[in-house]
């Protein structure tokens, strides 16, 4: 997604550690006019899928689910992280490690909302390692939904997630995957355009 | 809001202790064309507002924020909720007692995303005892920025929250105003209609 690609060039800011600072526009604020060119670029790629819910995990995948949601006219489920053992309640859950935060989490759905015959379509804002899309996908699974697919804004490509989930057989469509970033130069390499 | 009161009193479960549970449609899985009319209603009712910037609160006020920011064409800011005393790099930052979790969190922005000449509306999810709007509001205050209002889905006209900020001189718009609700029938009092 190229307008996507050109923003992560201007406004992206490379830092130690392999990390993408994208907090102008993406995950602390958040531009909604580039979330709604986001939505319309998901239901392009998953145009013809069947999809009745989308599924994401707080927080900085909420606002883009959210906006997504509108171009396929379903609702938002988003999984809730605690770092308490006691979970209340009917739940799916799953543990999710996070290599950014340094810490493993809970991570809860009420079985309220998933179950069979629910059709997911997981929504995030990043994938690197993939452990939270993983954790999703676990819970899409344990729930006897299925698993229709998974739309990331930015895939860190030089990291395993998004490679090793698509070898299981996950319909993954990354909008901008980053191939190599270069934090002494600022310059950012993305996978072949699309 | 009408649509509002009766979805509330249609799906909310009353739970002992003034809990009231709208996860079906609010703050978990989230019913994306109710928020659209959300959107709709917050900009009739602080319409000839100058906002240029929404503020919210993670998590669950991210998805709402981001569908009425479509009405009002501008940037959500969300902040950001850690339980680590040390908060990295330039942000405005405040504490935030949560009556729900029983626990205090540090709130932060960053400060290159709110400053003088911002015009802020905030939105949120719930409102009872107010202390999470009120460390949105001294955020604010700090960053330099104006504070036009806020907008809340559902308030808790029992706590005091949302009289304490109104005498304080904050717009605050409330789409369903909870007076009474009683467990055992199951009945829901709402302010007088408007």
């Amino acid at each position: 997604m190229q307008l996507l690609k050109d923003r992560i060039r201007r406004d992206g800011k490379i830092k130690s550690g392999d990390v993408l600072k994208v907090d102008s526009f993406l995950n602390h604020q958040m531009d909604i006019k580039l979330f709604v060119e986001i939505g319309k670029e998901f239901k392009r790629r998953f145009a013809g899928c069947e999809i009745n819910k989308i599924l994401t995990i707080e927080a900085s995948g909420i606002g883009i689910a959210c906006i997504v949601a509108q171009y396929f006219d379903v609702p938002v489920v988003f999984a809730k992280k605690s770092k308490t053992k006691n979970i209340a309640g009917d739940v799916y859950t799953t543990q999710v490690e996070s290599f950014t935060h340094g810490r493993t989490y809970d991570v809860m759905v009420s079985k309220e909302f998933l179950g069979a015959g629910d059709k997911v379509l997981l929504i995030d804002d990043f994938l690197a390692n993939g452990k939270a899309l993983e954790g999703l996908a676990a819970i899409v699974k344990d729930s006897g939904a299925e698993l229709v697919g998974a739309g990331i804004v930015i895939e860190k490509g030089f990291q395993p997630g998004g490679d090793r989930l698509r070898a299981e057989g996950i319909k993954v469509e990354s909008l901008a995957i980053v191939e190599s970033m270069d934090e002494t130069t600022g310059t950012i390499c993305f996978r072949g355009d699309r």
